[in-house]
């Protein structure tokens, strides 16, 4: 039963969403990651997203590019929360997912976080904390994710520091 | 039975699509102007290219603003032409509309055109020039329009010379 | 008990974000709206977010303009879904705020919706859907809400098809 | 008899291009594929068009980059549908391409597609569309390269699944 | 005899043009001022272009907006000197005419100058730095305008502090 | 004995840079403030830059728009400290006077503030900021001033959620 | 006694420019190439100008990067024609340099052409097509290179289709 | 006692501010270098401008890609000025750290340099420059540096000139 169901809109860019799918693992969330386009495949994005929601699915998780869609489409369908990573699929520079993604029209929101692999993460911390309201495990681990990160920065911080010493 | 189907987002776009309708009588073309929305009636959008479809409709046109969706929701339904009119709705000049309008997805195509006024004129002629290719009579109507567009500039650099020499 | 707390960097946003508390009063959701910047008032955010999460608040909306920072502080601060609202507060259009709200680093999302008065109340909207997840009767609104936005379009779709049919 | 005609502002733009012509081939669309510039052979330019309006010639689809003209000086020469498509020719990211190819003035419209490989796919496939207008094997094999490409995301979306569940 | 041929696309533009008109009458040079435009009427664009040369006319000025194609095509036709002064004339801030009047392929230049009335005054400062090669009498003028330029800026610091003195 | 000379490229900035001599006097600076051009006047930018230089002026502030090299100018002729304020004078959205005053070449740093308004403030702040390393005064009012801003905000804050109460 | 005198602003740029060096020795054109700052060596670039205008130079052509004040500069200096080259020296893709030249105030212009080497290019010509009103054999030079140019694009074309014919 | 606090958000920026400390050591000014996080660690962040303020510390350097906040934090902390140095962290072209980093509130300015390394840089001179204000071996490398700075620029223009003259 996937607490977080995860699109991308084309195969491609499951390099880029691969820090997704490990961030949601090292939380202890369960998840669907799987392919599914707006356009190519509007029937599957709905029934998969039927079906995931009465499964128990919590979270949609929406990765795309150019002219980014597919977190629109998924919003459309489902009150679960739906996030959006934009996805730079050409050479402009992501503007046109980052675009496409956000500015989506009363009543539909998509939470949309930072674009490639840092929103890819970011999805899938985002997706855990909403998780989280109901699920002290999750919490928990979340808690513990942020006291690592704060002793990376530190720990970083006095390597750079002994070697500057020298 | 109309020719063309043009659906805009919102009712809000009514003023701004205005010369797109108008354009289409002028060229003595027949249209079902409505409104439907990616987000908000995805069956009633899915419905209605169909029955347009079925009832003979060659092209759609579809106006959108922000993360412009609609015209890619439409064109994942349909394989008659469709042209996209970005529209400017919020503070980021319609770049937002335009990008999420343009950048489809190879398979997907949506004939872009300008933003705003100039594009909904430009939308019923590319729609008109479609329809040309199988009606005669709107093909003479749009030789004879682009005639009058001759004149017109003629005309006002006749007057502007004509100020000038004063 | 709020169970979303609204904080905007400047009483000068209160008009931009109106539509946010309306939405949430709308869905039945208690909310804390107020002021609180993230360079002018920094302990007094952090005090608040403290405050409110002790108090059960589940969702934290940030609206700002500029280099947006307040989403942020306040994602660096708590665990609970963040949502940030950016808000043109400068001559560039809003991208200012937008990028400075979204381009988060991992660990520390932000869910960023639309710019300006649809962002506002799409911050509202997407903390709805999170609080549903845990709340049938918010859950129930919802899905009222959404039948009434088609009834909308649709009702618009036909007024103007009346007056196109004159 | 080409029914297509296929213009390149620059040979370097060749294998940019390429994409279009193989689509083309693929749905039995014949089309003259060729080099021409607005500005260092406008005469040749105008002289195709003519000609190849001529001889039956359906759509023209128009491939530049930077300050791209050649599609708007094409639409300025006949009243068959064009298509354009920017290509990425300066560190500007496209975004040069694409607005001079997309906003042309009203009565001129160039239906703009996607920039680059993704854009000379969709210029074939519109051109498609519009011919499939009145020839029904064309519209056949579009029908049948959509359920193609349906085909494409169901079988990456089950090669994911089954990498993910070992 | 026209020194200069200014063309404008549309004549909307006329206001914005006339600060260049007016520059270069304060400078003595003389000009034909007209509408001709690179998609309506590329003939009578040409065959000015061929006229205006032949009668002596040394420099042209060509102003457009959106996907501003009139320099280029000025600059395709003959070999004096192109300026291009881009026009506001969308939502997208200038940026369209801009791109679409700098970004010329090689061989072919357009010197473009700033936006709207600022360049209006600019394309008339440089087409008159260039007579100036040739003509002493302007030569002169450009240098006393450019020490009335000079004296404003000091009458207007001094009339600044003295206000800030009381 | 001015201790800041704040140079506007043209008295139309006025209105704008108002709030940078209204922030200098409440912290009790001397400046002055004048016009000076990087292009009209440049002899008069370096004449009164060394002047200022010489009677002790610690710190320069540049406002200027379009392609704003005023205060670049400034920098390659002191050693103080240079501030520059871009100004929106243009349909650019400012985007032309804020990267043409902050990417500056190695060596000749501009250090550069928000675009208008809020950059003349920020730009008398920091001006501030720099005096107040060697001026306890001034260090004291800055101190006192950001407990203004805090007392402002929680004043805002208190208003607005008793307005709410009701 | 060169011509035209070549400005960069760095002799990093001395890869893109040389197309600029060739083209002028193609058409026959004596050049001054060399390195000169605005901000590094501002005297330096003041006595070059004055020293290249006594020696008859009639165009200076400037190129540079980022906040790319050369050019405006030299056009402060002289009332020579300043072409103005941008170079791409940021990850802002040359939008910086872009901007900081052709946004400049009225009196001041500089003819800007594309960025990099195609506008390294474009400035050569720029500067044969000004000096060519007064040198027929430069003239004669830029009318058999527009031949060439509509050679070479007839060649590449008629290779093109034969390889497609095959 | 480290004249200046060198804050990256994260070490991967280690090599873009490496000539930020080169500058430093340069002119004879003592640093500390070091990470901390507007997000990850903002007691330490706090903690180290309170510790280094009050260890004598002048200026405050702080570098951050994506939604550069780090800046921002450290000017809410501390009234010694503040440079930013956007760096270049997604595809965005550094757009988002530029935009984050310069346009504060007013108040709390961020004296921001240029993008990546030649920012690194130029917060180093700035910073020097502040110092500089009370310390005359500061001031006095400073002038010698940019001695240095014009000898180089002539240098490369005589050895181009050199070898252009072979």
């Amino acid at each position: 039963m996937p607490q977080v169901g995860i699109f991308m809109g084309s195969l491609s860019d499951e390099e880029t969403m691969r820090p997704c799918t490990e961030v949601l693992e090292q939380l202890g969330i369960s998840y669907l990651f799987t392919v599914s386009s707006a356009h190519r495949t509007p029937e599957r994005t709905e029934h998969l997203v039927d079906k995931l929601e009465k499964e128990g699915c919590q979270v949609f998780i929406c990765a795309a590019g150019m002219a980014a869609h597919l977190a629109g489409a998924v919003a459309a369908r489902t009150l679960k929360p739906v996030l959006g990573v934009p996805i730079t699929a050409s050479k402009l520079g992501g503007m046109d997912a980052l675009l496409a993604t956000v500015m989506m029209p009363p009543g539909y929101p998509v939470g949309t976080v930072a674009l490639d692999k840092a929103g890819a993460k970011n999805a899938a911390w985002l997706a855990a904390q909403i998780i989280a309201l109901q699920d002290a495990k999750v919490a928990a681990k979340l808690t513990a994710a942020r006291e690592e990160f704060k002793a990376q920065v530190i720990k970083s911080a006095e390597d750079l520091e002994a070697r500057m010493a020298k």
